[in-house]
């Protein structure tokens, strides 16, 4: 069972917008046991649209389409869709009712005419109703192929995609069942970890993919598998996994979670030990906080966090002696360390994490090269830290110095 | 001069990484004339590399692929290159000493052969010297036709980007100028935007492209032109910019730099005026203080921020009196209002930002409906703040919260 998804939209081929939808909807198909083909990103152009779905249907049985299905006049993609059909648009009720309801509720300006205009559909199309927003989903068959239609902002389609074109497609096609494990393996180069694994990876059997994914300090080994009978895919997965973790075992740190969210694992375990975490970032800015409280559930376990980016705010709000900062500078392990001693004093956390760092391009407060950063971790038994060098540019010190601290933290949090 | 993007690797597909590498080097080609006709993702699968190469191919002269040049096994994007050229690999002897460098410089690990195979290339492909990684650049010709090969690691194809493909395509080709002028319209919604300039958008002339780019409680307006001749293309977009501002003059805040990036106009206005910031954060959780220390500079205005998520954080660290907690409730225009001017006095700078809301899904230590969020600004005069109701779900609350942060931020730093 095989699908495309093809987003619509100039913003993407001018590169203002990242296409974040793919992904999304990629692996809600994939949990079903659909596979993706390829994605394709077209501009809001009716020639290349209509071309992009004849290519589609050609290949696959699932075609997904987002965006396009605004009110102004450079949305095409519905009169385009019915024209790929031979198909008219007509009114839909509901949907006017929905459009409706959601301008009393929401819009200070006055229903227009191309509002009301967003309840056309095509006249074969199912409507699967957008709750969040006015542009309507759309289902349509062609023979066994089905087509849908999505629109292209991210809240609105993930609610669809979620809510109806997952179960309907549940429904419709009898999908395999489709595996994928994600060990993370952090101390390991992508080719040591190879040539480690060389006799077992030669040695797997045609159906079972690998793949190696580094990233930033961090690696991880994909290993993926589908079939009809769910039990039977497990229990070989299981079995190759058991071959290889010994080849690993001392830099195997544990499975990725279904979204490669490991902030989220580490908050689960807090919650679960009844651990509360503090933190403070100079470097890191707070990306770590916002990456914790991205999660819903994270005010269980997070106390909160200081972004103490300038030296001074150090000695102001984290009470970092001024002594300190001159004898060792501000990028040093002591500092770091008084940070999330600090840092975990003031919100009565269990657990601190602490970063300062350079980042670059410029050398700041301090005389630690380009890309030293030094993270640590407070517990009820003390504080540690560790010196790093992530090199440049600037984001990538900033990626790889959350990256090392989420591993420091999660291993420290799995100790208990 | 059209272009193509086509990005390698099953993980695209998967959905376990989303495709950030195709808006950026979209970005890169539209800014030296070169439209950007399709993105398309496949598999590390030969047969569809291969498919992928002959379909643009037949349509673009510039073919840029990404991924697949990594050194382990499923890394196939080299050898499915030579295949369609007709050609070998040979070793390049300046990219085996970088490689070499590299591993003297970084690597714990020994240098096996396969990593000595990256230095294998194309015989009738020239370099482009990858000096932050293993994984050559390479750049083949066909006819007039241009195909280039970049690593999929965003740091190493940027700095290739930048540094290599683009000077090289500029020589090579003699392209159109492209501008896009993107005018930030805070106040309306799409529609009543669109009826408002009717009139005008009907009578744009057909080379000039108008777009609609909602997002999250601001609304852009792309305007776009291209043309040999710079000073008309730049010429015709402004007189089309000066007949529609009067139209929409009460709502319009100004341009969108070019780089989407917000945080980054108020920092280069608050360097200038010589200004700080400070910020308190509890349903953005760190978020905003991310966005502004993600530019390099952020050290000249930014003194940095709380993350208190927790109401006991706002007392112990903002010192937010508990009593006006109680009056009131953590979600309320008073305590917003309270940590914006507490973390002002306790980072001693100009401006604060505050932001305190329920961003959901349950409803937490507030009587508040979920989706409410009170943002608060304080600078020497005072302090203000706005109530909002951001609907759901948790991750559209907290996005929005954080545009109009930066949107009421903005607004106020402009008028000093």
């Amino acid at each position: 069972m095989l699908s495309e998804i093809i987003t619509i939209g100039d913003e993407l081929l001018i590169g203002q917008v990242i296409d974040t939808n793919s992904a999304f909807i990629a692996k809600q198909l994939n949990k079903i046991g659909i596979s993706v083909y390829q994605i394709t990103s077209v501009q809001d152009d009716k020639a290349h649209i209509l071309q992009a779905l004849q290519d589609a249907e050609s290949r696959v049985d699932v075609i997904i389409l987002t965006g396009g299905l605004g009110p102004t006049k450079d949305d095409i993609t519905k009169k385009t869709i019915a024209e790929y059909f031979n198909d008219t648009l007509v009114r839909d009720d509901s949907v006017l009712e929905n459009i409706e309801s959601i301008w009393k509720k929401y819009a200070r300006q006055t229903l227009l005419q191309v509002n009301k205009d967003q309840a056309l559909v095509p006249s074969k199309s199912k409507v699967l109703m957008n709750t969040l927003g006015t542009a309507p989903g759309m289902w349509m068959e062609k023979g066994e192929k089905t087509f849908i239609s999505l629109p292209g902002v991210p809240f609105e389609m993930k609610a669809l995609i979620t809510n109806a074109v997952i179960p309907e497609l549940k429904e419709k096609y009898k999908c395999p069942f489709i595996l994928h494990k994600t060990l993370l393996v952090y101390g390991l180069g992508e080719s040591t970890l190879a040539a480690r694994i060389e006799t077992w990876e030669d040695a797997l059997p045609k159906h079972i993919k690998l793949a190696y994914l580094p990233s930033l300090g961090k690696m991880r080994l994909r290993i993926s598998s589908k079939g009809f009978d769910k039990v039977k895919v497990e229990t070989e997965v299981q079995q190759q996994i058991e071959q290889v973790l010994p080849l690993i075992k001392d830099e195997f740190f544990g499975y990725e979670d279904e979204d490669g969210n490991e902030e989220a694992v580490i908050g689960n375990r807090l919650t679960k030990i009844g651990k509360t975490l503090a933190i403070a970032e100079s470097c890191t800015g707070g990306k770590l906080a916002e990456l914790f409280t991205a999660n819903a559930g994270a005010s269980k376990y997070l106390k909160g966090g200081v972004v103490t980016y300038s030296t001074q705010s150090k000695i102001d709000v984290l009470s970092v002696e001024e002594d300190l900062i001159r004898a060792h500078s501000v990028v040093s392990a002591q500092v770091a360390e008084a940070m999330a001693v600090n840092v975990k004093a003031l919100y009565k956390a269990d657990f601190a994490v602490a970063t300062t760092g350079n980042a670059g391009p410029s050398k700041g407060d301090s005389v630690a090269e380009v890309g030293t950063v030094f993270i640590a971790i407070a517990n009820e038994n003390g504080v540690f830290s560790y010196k790093f060098n992530f090199g440049n540019p600037r984001a990538r010190v900033i990626s790889k110095a959350v990256n090392k601290a989420l591993e420091l933290l999660q291993k420290e949090i799995f100790k208990n």
